[in-house]
């Protein structure tokens, strides 16, 4: 059996999500790229390299290369724009013997795609918000009172609470849709939220771990403080929207309980910001990772971890010198 | 010589500082008060107290009662709108023996109120961002090119970067002055914005660490990434402002590098956010404080770090039971 040799690309701020990895890949290697020497989540780890933006071109020929070089195994992205980059590149990185930890295309582009989920939620029988991307019918569902105000007008592709608009009016938003096109309107659930952490086993495609937490406070749209509680229906839910979805690895959904009745928000097919919180539970995402990198099954363990345990981000920092700095550049 | 027990109040998510704190007091105690069973840095010190939102009635009565049932002998608040509470109420403390480490009531009130600090610099001949608290004389500002677009429209009593608004046209900020009452205008100072820690000593009155970093990058309305420097000319500028301003303790100051020539933009008579760069570069105020909680006076130290140290802050987390979080309430 030979050790993986994970390379985690774009790992931005999230140093505490890489030094879960090194605890977990002690017989292993992890490795860590980002396009800023500033990224803090490169240096929690001993093997880190500075690699063009994602949306320059030859970003996949860098990587490719770099993982030759490397002897890395296998690849993992933390940030959504980057996933179908990877998902369409699985092949080129499979022919050098790299394995791409993303959901096939077709999976990850429902997920980013906000009205085609709302016509597949709708289609499978989950509960979704009421999605409109033409101003027509979403004047016409207002005529006929099928959804009220206040409303939520976002990008139709966007990632994270990013141009997200909580409005108030119908001309606010006909302004909106004139002012850019790709937008969507959404309905304002009024309940409670749930982020909800998923591991599908990459060789069993089996989902082997579920962790909810309700989210408590925000903070520069990320999870900041949240509660772990156990819930047979999302466990049921999740299971429900996960068959023949073709999504696996770590999950993230988004969830709203609006009077009991779940509500499905989004998916993001990656780690969820809010990751940190199932890990300190007990619900060990990377080590499932290098079990899957090493030929081994996962089981299912569904809702094993406590529930009623309150998390609290806040910060720690880095300190790198000037030296250090133009290494990690060169 | 009485081993001091300060205690932290308003510490909300300020965990790092709470933790430099109970470092530096090992011949000592820190205790830690907040409104919120959820501030994570509550938990980093052995003893927490909940306590009343600072707002309440009864608020400063709670803290008096608190101070003597725990055998308190200082306090210090982290948080803006606290710290003329407390400044005002240092006699009731004092009678009780507890040092409050806070500036003079009339000096917190200078560093709270954007028009009058503006005032004062120009009399003292400081540079500082053009400002003006009345439409009138904004327009007669516009109208002989005194100022121009854009232009950031603030509350003259906020805190943080809370309700600042970078406004491009007059008609924009007459919008905004008609909306709200208590609004400022201030020029756009464009150039590279420095943070600088300052501790001025509570026996001897002058200013002994002085700690520059470059701001890089903003998150959440805080520094997120930073750079060490050192600037004789803000050295200087720093001691200039501070003669007979009365301010002590730990501030926070924010300078803007205009072509060379430095505008001071505020001053926070508290520990800044950013502080934990100071600290991990060896600039130790928490050492400081118990210095002087000892009796003993501390000696100038300016300057005294290494330049070009990258700082990024990075998230971690605090996980609470349901237990010990209702013992925390009780």
């Amino acid at each position: 059996m030979n050790r993986p040799h994970l390379l985690i690309t774009s790992a931005g701020r999230r140093a505490k999500l890489v030094e879960y990895f090194v605890q977990e890949f002690q017989e292993g290697t992890v490795s860590v790229a980002d396009c800023n020497p500033l990224a803090p989540a490169l240096y929690m780890a001993p093997n880190h390299h500075i690699v063009p933006k994602i949306d320059q071109p030859g970003y996949i020929d860098h990587l490719l290369e770099l993982c030759q070089r490397e002897q890395v195994t296998a690849l993992l992205s933390l940030i959504d724009p980057e996933l179908e980059l990877l998902a369409t590149a699985t092949e080129r990185f499979a022919a050098i013997g790299v394995t791409v930890i993303v959901s096939p295309p077709s999976s990850c582009l429902l997920c980013f795609d906000k009205y085609a989920m709302f016509e597949h939620c709708t289609l499978q029988g989950i509960p979704h918000a009421k999605t409109y991307h033409a101003l027509t019918s979403f004047r016409e569902a207002v005529a006929l009172k099928e959804v009220g105000f206040p409303v939520f007008v976002k990008p139709r592709n966007g990632s994270a609470s990013i141009a997200v608009r909580r409005v108030e009016t119908l001309e606010e938003v006909e302004r909106l849709f004139e002012q850019s096109p790709g937008l969507i309107v959404q309905e304002f659930l009024d309940g409670p939220e749930l982020g909800v952490d998923v591991y599908v086993d990459l060789l069993s495609h089996e989902v082997t771990s579920i962790f909810i937490k309700e989210k408590l406070t925000m903070r520069a749209g990320e999870t900041d403080k949240s509660r772990s509680v156990l819930r047979t229906d999302v466990f049921e839910l999740v299971e429900h929207v996960l068959a023949e979805s073709g999504l696996v690895g770590p999950l993230d959904f988004d969830i709203f309980d609006v009077g009991g009745t779940l509500y499905l928000s989004e998916i993001n097919p990656r780690f969820g910001g809010g990751y940190p919180h199932a890990y300190a539970c007990g619900v060990n995402f990377p080590a499932q990772v290098w079990r899957n990198l090493c030929g081994l099954v996962n089981q299912p363990h569904i809702g094993h971890y406590q529930e009623n345990l309150y998390m609290m981000k806040h910060d720690t920092l880095t300190l790198v010198s000037a030296a250090q700095f133009e290494q990690t550049k060169h």
